[in-house]
Protein backbone atom coordinates (compact mmCIF):
# COMPACT_ATOMS: atom_id res chain seq x y z
CA UNK A 1 0.00 0.00 0.00
CA UNK A 2 2.33 2.75 -1.46
CA UNK A 3 1.57 6.24 -3.58
CA UNK A 4 -0.47 5.87 -6.60
CA UNK A 5 2.15 9.10 -7.43
CA UNK A 6 5.06 7.32 -7.97
CA UNK A 7 4.60 4.81 -11.14
CA UNK A 8 8.05 4.71 -10.97
CA UNK A 9 8.77 3.43 -7.52
CA UNK A 10 6.13 0.31 -7.56
CA UNK A 11 5.08 0.21 -11.77
CA UNK A 12 5.14 -3.68 -10.71
CA UNK A 13 1.81 -2.99 -8.78
CA UNK A 14 0.37 -0.73 -11.10
CA UNK A 15 -2.38 -1.34 -13.76
CA UNK A 16 -4.12 1.10 -15.47
CA UNK A 17 -6.40 -1.34 -17.75
CA UNK A 18 -10.12 -1.21 -17.73
CA UNK A 19 -10.69 -4.11 -16.85
CA UNK A 20 -8.87 -4.31 -13.69
CA UNK A 21 -9.91 -1.17 -12.23
CA UNK A 22 -13.39 -1.95 -13.25
CA UNK A 23 -13.48 -5.24 -11.28
CA UNK A 24 -12.14 -3.40 -8.15
CA UNK A 25 -14.61 -0.56 -8.68
CA UNK A 26 -17.40 -3.19 -9.07
CA UNK A 27 -16.26 -5.67 -5.91
CA UNK A 28 -15.85 -2.65 -3.15
CA UNK A 29 -18.60 -1.48 -1.23
CA UNK A 30 -17.72 1.85 -0.82
CA UNK A 31 -14.96 4.55 -1.40
CA UNK A 32 -13.38 7.00 0.34
CA UNK A 33 -13.64 10.95 -1.41
CA UNK A 34 -11.33 13.54 -0.85
CA UNK A 35 -11.06 16.62 -1.22
CA UNK A 36 -9.14 20.24 -0.43
CA UNK A 37 -10.82 23.92 1.10
CA UNK A 38 -8.05 25.97 1.43
CA UNK A 39 -5.58 23.38 1.04
CA UNK A 40 -7.13 21.54 4.24
CA UNK A 41 -8.60 17.63 3.65
CA UNK A 42 -11.14 15.88 4.36
CA UNK A 43 -12.44 12.72 3.70
CA UNK A 44 -15.31 10.93 3.90
CA UNK A 45 -17.13 7.06 2.96
CA UNK A 46 -19.82 7.06 0.93
CA UNK A 47 -21.46 4.36 -1.34
CA UNK A 48 -20.90 4.49 -4.62
CA UNK A 49 -21.80 2.43 -8.09
CA UNK A 50 -19.31 2.04 -11.69
CA UNK A 51 -21.88 2.19 -14.71
CA UNK A 52 -20.38 2.23 -17.98
CA UNK A 53 -17.09 4.67 -17.95
CA UNK A 54 -18.67 6.83 -14.79
CA UNK A 55 -19.07 6.58 -10.97
CA UNK A 56 -22.25 7.35 -9.07
CA UNK A 57 -22.63 8.49 -5.46
CA UNK A 58 -25.46 10.57 -4.10
CA UNK A 59 -26.23 12.30 -0.67
CA UNK A 60 -28.76 14.39 0.95
CA UNK A 61 -29.04 17.98 -1.01
CA UNK A 62 -27.96 19.79 2.59
CA UNK A 63 -24.92 17.71 3.11
CA UNK A 64 -21.81 20.05 3.51
CA UNK A 65 -20.12 17.34 2.11
CA UNK A 66 -22.26 17.43 -1.01
CA UNK A 67 -22.43 20.57 -1.47
CA UNK A 68 -18.51 21.19 -1.57
CA UNK A 69 -17.68 18.73 -4.19
CA UNK A 70 -20.74 19.09 -6.14
CA UNK A 71 -19.26 22.66 -7.67
CA UNK A 72 -16.85 20.34 -9.72
CA UNK A 73 -13.44 21.10 -7.39
CA UNK A 74 -11.13 18.49 -7.92
CA UNK A 75 -11.85 15.06 -5.94
CA UNK A 76 -9.72 11.81 -5.56
CA UNK A 77 -12.05 8.76 -4.93
CA UNK A 78 -10.07 5.58 -3.32
CA UNK A 79 -11.07 2.26 -3.04
CA UNK A 80 -9.00 -0.58 -1.33
CA UNK A 81 -10.13 -3.98 -0.79
CA UNK A 82 -7.79 -6.04 1.61
CA UNK A 83 -7.37 -9.58 0.30
CA UNK A 84 -4.62 -11.10 2.76
CA UNK A 85 -2.02 -10.57 5.81
CA UNK A 86 1.36 -11.23 4.01
CA UNK A 87 3.42 -12.98 7.16
CA UNK A 88 7.19 -12.90 5.83
CA UNK A 89 9.94 -14.24 8.58
CA UNK A 90 11.15 -10.88 8.98
CA UNK A 91 8.93 -7.88 10.09
CA UNK A 92 10.49 -5.97 6.94
CA UNK A 93 9.04 -7.95 4.31
CA UNK A 94 5.50 -8.47 6.26
CA UNK A 95 3.01 -6.43 3.01
CA UNK A 96 -0.62 -7.11 2.78
CA UNK A 97 -2.39 -8.28 -0.76
CA UNK A 98 -4.56 -6.06 -1.78
CA UNK A 99 -6.56 -4.14 -4.94
CA UNK A 100 -7.12 -0.44 -4.38
CA UNK A 101 -8.27 2.39 -7.50
CA UNK A 102 -7.79 5.83 -6.74
CA UNK A 103 -9.30 8.02 -9.40
CA UNK A 104 -8.72 11.65 -9.75
CA UNK A 105 -12.12 13.69 -11.11
CA UNK A 106 -14.27 16.31 -10.86
CA UNK A 107 -18.15 15.93 -9.66
CA UNK A 108 -20.71 16.11 -12.27
CA UNK A 109 -23.85 17.00 -10.79
CA UNK A 110 -27.19 14.91 -12.44
CA UNK A 111 -29.91 17.64 -12.91
CA UNK A 112 -32.52 15.15 -14.88
CA UNK A 113 -35.01 13.47 -12.63
CA UNK A 114 -34.90 10.37 -14.61
CA UNK A 115 -30.99 10.19 -14.88
CA UNK A 116 -31.29 10.69 -10.47
CA UNK A 117 -33.73 7.94 -10.69
CA UNK A 118 -31.32 5.44 -12.82
CA UNK A 119 -28.44 6.90 -10.23
CA UNK A 120 -30.37 5.41 -7.01
CA UNK A 121 -31.61 2.24 -9.19
CA UNK A 122 -27.62 1.47 -10.04
CA UNK A 123 -26.61 2.31 -6.62
CA UNK A 124 -29.23 0.18 -4.88
CA UNK A 125 -28.85 -2.56 -7.12
CA UNK A 126 -24.94 -2.73 -6.98
CA UNK A 127 -25.84 -2.79 -2.94
CA UNK A 128 -28.25 -5.41 -2.83
CA UNK A 129 -28.40 -7.24 -6.01
CA UNK A 130 -31.97 -7.13 -7.93
CA UNK A 131 -33.13 -5.51 -5.50
CA UNK A 132 -34.98 -2.41 -6.96
CA UNK A 133 -37.55 -3.80 -8.41
CA UNK A 134 -38.87 -5.24 -5.49
CA UNK A 135 -38.78 -1.94 -3.27
CA UNK A 136 -42.02 0.45 -3.01
CA UNK A 137 -40.86 2.67 -5.80
CA UNK A 138 -39.16 5.87 -5.21
CA UNK A 139 -41.37 9.46 -4.52
CA UNK A 140 -40.68 12.71 -6.74
CA UNK A 141 -40.09 14.50 -3.52
CA UNK A 142 -37.41 11.60 -2.49
CA UNK A 143 -35.36 12.22 -5.56
CA UNK A 144 -35.65 16.29 -4.95
CA UNK A 145 -34.04 15.42 -1.52
CA UNK A 146 -30.94 13.85 -3.16
CA UNK A 147 -28.38 14.77 -5.18
CA UNK A 148 -26.48 12.80 -7.71
CA UNK A 149 -23.13 13.36 -8.23
CA UNK A 150 -21.25 11.27 -11.35
CA UNK A 151 -17.32 11.31 -11.33
CA UNK A 152 -15.81 10.30 -15.30
CA UNK A 153 -13.52 7.32 -15.01
CA UNK A 154 -10.62 8.86 -16.80
CA UNK A 155 -7.83 9.84 -14.84
CA UNK A 156 -7.83 6.18 -12.34
CA UNK A 157 -5.22 3.53 -12.23
CA UNK A 158 -5.18 0.24 -10.11
CA UNK A 159 -2.66 -0.84 -7.90
CA UNK A 160 -2.68 -4.67 -6.89
CA UNK A 161 -0.27 -6.84 -4.86
CA UNK A 162 -0.73 -11.14 -4.89
CA UNK A 163 1.16 -14.04 -3.58
CA UNK A 164 3.51 -15.05 -0.92
CA UNK A 165 5.76 -12.56 0.96
CA UNK A 166 9.57 -12.38 -0.23
CA UNK A 167 11.55 -12.85 1.91
CA UNK A 168 15.47 -12.47 1.49
CA UNK A 169 17.12 -15.09 0.55
CA UNK A 170 19.17 -15.79 3.27
CA UNK A 171 16.20 -15.29 5.78
CA UNK A 172 14.38 -18.21 3.81
CA UNK A 173 16.23 -21.28 5.48
CA UNK A 174 15.36 -20.26 9.02
CA UNK A 175 12.57 -22.17 10.99
CA UNK A 176 10.44 -19.26 10.96
CA UNK A 177 6.70 -19.99 9.42
CA UNK A 178 6.18 -17.73 6.48
CA UNK A 179 2.73 -17.58 3.97
CA UNK A 180 -0.40 -15.23 3.74
CA UNK A 181 -3.15 -15.10 6.06
CA UNK A 182 -6.22 -14.47 3.36
CA UNK A 183 -9.35 -11.79 4.69
CA UNK A 184 -12.54 -12.73 3.14
CA UNK A 185 -15.64 -9.94 3.63
CA UNK A 186 -18.93 -12.05 3.59
CA UNK A 187 -22.88 -11.24 3.43
CA UNK A 188 -23.85 -13.24 5.94
CA UNK A 189 -27.79 -14.55 6.32
CA UNK A 190 -30.45 -11.73 6.63
CA UNK A 191 -31.81 -10.77 9.61
CA UNK A 192 -35.55 -9.35 9.46
CA UNK A 193 -37.14 -6.28 11.61
CA UNK A 194 -39.92 -6.63 13.49
CA UNK A 195 -42.64 -6.12 10.56
CA UNK A 196 -41.09 -8.68 8.65
CA UNK A 197 -40.91 -11.92 10.27
CA UNK A 198 -43.83 -12.92 8.66
CA UNK A 199 -42.80 -11.89 5.18
CA UNK A 200 -40.54 -14.37 3.09
CA UNK A 201 -37.54 -13.72 2.08
CA UNK A 202 -37.18 -12.38 -1.45
CA UNK A 203 -35.34 -14.46 -3.40
CA UNK A 204 -32.91 -12.01 -4.43
CA UNK A 205 -31.48 -11.85 -0.83
CA UNK B 1 -21.68 7.48 5.86
CA UNK B 2 -22.01 11.64 5.19
CA UNK B 3 -20.20 14.18 6.26
CA UNK B 4 -17.67 14.57 9.52
CA UNK B 5 -17.98 18.27 8.88
CA UNK B 6 -22.18 19.09 9.52
CA UNK B 7 -22.78 17.86 13.49
CA UNK B 8 -26.29 19.28 13.37
CA UNK B 9 -27.45 17.38 10.32
CA UNK B 10 -26.00 13.82 11.89
CA UNK B 11 -25.51 15.03 15.13
CA UNK B 12 -26.83 11.36 16.84
CA UNK B 13 -24.18 9.39 14.92
CA UNK B 14 -21.53 11.68 15.71
CA UNK B 15 -19.13 10.31 18.81
CA UNK B 16 -16.25 11.73 20.53
CA UNK B 17 -15.54 9.62 23.24
CA UNK B 18 -12.13 8.23 22.97
CA UNK B 19 -13.27 4.67 24.04
CA UNK B 20 -15.67 4.42 21.21
CA UNK B 21 -12.94 6.06 18.70
CA UNK B 22 -10.31 3.52 19.73
CA UNK B 23 -11.75 0.33 19.42
CA UNK B 24 -12.53 1.24 15.82
CA UNK B 25 -9.08 2.36 15.62
CA UNK B 26 -8.05 -1.01 16.79
CA UNK B 27 -10.70 -3.18 14.77
CA UNK B 28 -9.10 -1.22 11.72
CA UNK B 29 -6.41 -2.80 9.74
CA UNK B 30 -6.06 -0.34 6.85
CA UNK B 31 -6.45 3.97 6.81
CA UNK B 32 -7.14 6.35 4.06
CA UNK B 33 -4.53 8.84 4.42
CA UNK B 34 -5.57 12.41 2.83
CA UNK B 35 -3.32 15.45 2.33
CA UNK B 36 -3.55 18.28 -0.45
CA UNK B 37 -0.42 19.81 -2.24
CA UNK B 38 -1.41 23.15 -4.53
CA UNK B 39 -5.17 22.38 -3.16
CA UNK B 40 -5.44 19.10 -5.02
CA UNK B 41 -6.37 16.25 -2.83
CA UNK B 42 -4.67 12.90 -2.56
CA UNK B 43 -5.06 10.05 -0.87
CA UNK B 44 -4.01 6.18 0.12
CA UNK B 45 -4.68 3.28 2.10
CA UNK B 46 -1.55 2.41 4.54
CA UNK B 47 -1.45 -0.13 7.15
CA UNK B 48 -1.42 1.90 10.81
CA UNK B 49 -1.35 1.44 14.60
CA UNK B 50 -2.91 3.17 17.22
CA UNK B 51 -0.45 3.28 20.53
CA UNK B 52 -2.06 4.70 23.48
CA UNK B 53 -3.06 8.41 22.01
CA UNK B 54 -1.05 8.65 18.65
CA UNK B 55 -1.45 6.62 15.54
CA UNK B 56 1.24 4.95 13.71
CA UNK B 57 2.39 4.55 10.15
CA UNK B 58 5.38 3.82 8.09
CA UNK B 59 6.72 3.54 4.92
CA UNK B 60 9.52 3.83 2.34
CA UNK B 61 12.01 6.48 3.08
CA UNK B 62 11.75 7.12 -0.64
CA UNK B 63 8.27 7.32 -1.42
CA UNK B 64 6.81 10.15 -2.40
CA UNK B 65 3.28 9.93 -0.53
CA UNK B 66 5.73 9.60 2.77
CA UNK B 67 8.05 12.62 2.06
CA UNK B 68 5.03 14.50 1.30
CA UNK B 69 3.22 14.34 4.48
CA UNK B 70 6.69 13.61 6.67
CA UNK B 71 6.58 17.61 6.23
CA UNK B 72 4.24 17.77 9.00
CA UNK B 73 1.44 19.13 6.16
CA UNK B 74 -2.22 18.34 7.18
CA UNK B 75 -3.56 15.00 6.66
CA UNK B 76 -7.14 13.54 7.27
CA UNK B 77 -7.12 9.92 8.28
CA UNK B 78 -10.05 8.05 7.72
CA UNK B 79 -10.81 4.82 8.89
CA UNK B 80 -14.25 3.01 7.81
CA UNK B 81 -15.67 -0.57 8.86
CA UNK B 82 -18.51 -1.48 7.41
CA UNK B 83 -20.84 -3.87 9.23
CA UNK B 84 -24.40 -4.50 7.54
CA UNK B 85 -26.58 -3.29 4.67
CA UNK B 86 -29.77 -1.90 5.95
CA UNK B 87 -32.22 -3.05 3.53
CA UNK B 88 -35.60 -0.68 3.73
CA UNK B 89 -38.70 -1.10 1.93
CA UNK B 90 -37.61 2.07 0.08
CA UNK B 91 -34.62 2.68 -1.96
CA UNK B 92 -34.87 6.28 -0.17
CA UNK B 93 -34.51 4.78 3.70
CA UNK B 94 -31.50 1.89 2.54
CA UNK B 95 -28.50 2.80 4.48
CA UNK B 96 -25.34 0.70 5.94
CA UNK B 97 -24.22 -0.12 9.43
CA UNK B 98 -20.93 1.45 9.76
CA UNK B 99 -18.09 2.71 12.19
CA UNK B 100 -15.59 5.39 10.84
CA UNK B 101 -13.28 7.57 12.15
CA UNK B 102 -12.08 11.15 11.07
CA UNK B 103 -8.65 12.01 12.31
CA UNK B 104 -7.22 15.67 11.29
CA UNK B 105 -3.61 15.66 12.47
CA UNK B 106 0.00 16.43 11.30
CA UNK B 107 2.40 14.13 11.23
CA UNK B 108 5.45 13.62 13.42
CA UNK B 109 8.75 12.23 12.02
CA UNK B 110 10.50 9.85 14.85
CA UNK B 111 14.15 9.82 14.82
CA UNK B 112 15.06 8.11 17.28
CA UNK B 113 16.19 4.47 16.25
CA UNK B 114 14.63 2.63 19.35
CA UNK B 115 11.08 4.85 19.03
CA UNK B 116 10.98 3.63 15.41
CA UNK B 117 12.00 -0.16 16.27
CA UNK B 118 8.76 0.23 18.81
CA UNK B 119 6.51 1.38 16.31
CA UNK B 120 7.04 -1.65 13.74
CA UNK B 121 6.90 -3.50 16.72
CA UNK B 122 3.09 -2.39 17.15
CA UNK B 123 2.40 -2.56 13.55
CA UNK B 124 3.79 -6.04 13.08
CA UNK B 125 2.01 -7.11 16.55
CA UNK B 126 -1.34 -5.72 15.60
CA UNK B 127 -1.32 -7.25 11.74
CA UNK B 128 -0.54 -10.41 13.06
CA UNK B 129 -0.69 -10.46 17.31
CA UNK B 130 1.80 -11.77 18.83
CA UNK B 131 4.37 -12.61 15.85
CA UNK B 132 7.02 -9.76 16.77
CA UNK B 133 8.74 -11.95 19.38
CA UNK B 134 8.94 -15.34 16.43
CA UNK B 135 10.52 -13.49 13.64
CA UNK B 136 13.99 -12.70 12.10
CA UNK B 137 15.03 -9.78 14.44
CA UNK B 138 14.93 -6.31 12.42
CA UNK B 139 17.98 -5.10 11.49
CA UNK B 140 20.10 -1.38 11.63
CA UNK B 141 19.76 -0.94 7.81
CA UNK B 142 15.89 -2.03 7.43
CA UNK B 143 15.36 0.68 10.36
CA UNK B 144 17.31 3.07 8.29
CA UNK B 145 15.31 2.29 4.66
CA UNK B 146 11.64 3.05 6.88
CA UNK B 147 10.07 6.21 7.97
CA UNK B 148 8.28 5.77 11.19
CA UNK B 149 5.28 9.08 11.37
CA UNK B 150 3.23 9.38 14.69
CA UNK B 151 0.04 11.30 14.35
CA UNK B 152 -1.57 12.58 17.64
CA UNK B 153 -5.02 11.72 18.18
CA UNK B 154 -6.33 15.26 19.34
CA UNK B 155 -8.85 16.30 16.27
CA UNK B 156 -10.94 13.09 15.64
CA UNK B 157 -14.47 11.98 15.82
CA UNK B 158 -16.20 8.29 15.23
CA UNK B 159 -19.56 7.91 13.67
CA UNK B 160 -21.62 4.81 13.86
CA UNK B 161 -25.07 3.61 12.55
CA UNK B 162 -26.47 0.34 14.26
CA UNK B 163 -29.59 -1.68 13.66
CA UNK B 164 -32.75 -1.27 11.45
CA UNK B 165 -33.62 0.18 8.92
CA UNK B 166 -36.43 3.31 9.49
CA UNK B 167 -38.81 3.24 7.37
CA UNK B 168 -41.39 5.63 5.94
CA UNK B 169 -44.52 5.05 8.95
CA UNK B 170 -47.11 4.35 5.70
CA UNK B 171 -44.72 1.56 4.46
CA UNK B 172 -44.56 -0.47 7.50
CA UNK B 173 -47.57 -2.47 6.38
CA UNK B 174 -46.09 -3.19 2.89
CA UNK B 175 -45.80 -6.82 1.74
CA UNK B 176 -42.01 -5.94 1.78
CA UNK B 177 -38.84 -7.53 3.88
CA UNK B 178 -36.97 -5.42 5.83
CA UNK B 179 -34.22 -5.68 7.92
CA UNK B 180 -30.47 -5.90 7.54
CA UNK B 181 -27.46 -8.01 6.18
CA UNK B 182 -24.27 -8.76 8.04
CA UNK B 183 -21.05 -8.13 6.94
CA UNK B 184 -18.59 -9.85 8.57
CA UNK B 185 -14.01 -9.42 7.65
CA UNK B 186 -12.55 -12.62 8.66
CA UNK B 187 -9.03 -13.69 9.19
CA UNK B 188 -9.12 -17.42 7.26
CA UNK B 189 -6.75 -20.59 7.80
CA UNK B 190 -2.65 -19.45 6.63
CA UNK B 191 -1.49 -20.86 3.66
CA UNK B 192 2.44 -21.54 3.59
CA UNK B 193 4.60 -20.77 1.20
CA UNK B 194 7.04 -23.40 -0.13
CA UNK B 195 10.02 -22.97 2.42
CA UNK B 196 7.45 -23.60 5.13
CA UNK B 197 5.59 -26.08 4.36
CA UNK B 198 7.50 -28.11 7.23
CA UNK B 199 7.27 -25.74 10.04
CA UNK B 200 4.62 -26.21 12.20
CA UNK B 201 2.25 -23.30 11.95
CA UNK B 202 3.39 -21.16 15.25
CA UNK B 203 0.48 -20.57 18.11
CA UNK B 204 0.29 -17.33 17.36
CA UNK B 205 -1.46 -17.61 13.86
Amino acid sequence: MSSPLVPSRLAKRAHFDKETIYTILDTALFCTISYSVDNMPYSIPTAFVRYEDKLYIHGSVGSHFIREIEKGIPVCLSVTLLDALVVARSAFHHSVNYRSVILFAKAEKIEDEQQKIDAFEWLTNKMVPGSWDYLRPVKANEVRKTTALAFKIEEASAKVRTGMPIDEEEDLALPIWSGIIPIETKRMSPIADEHSRDIPLPKHL
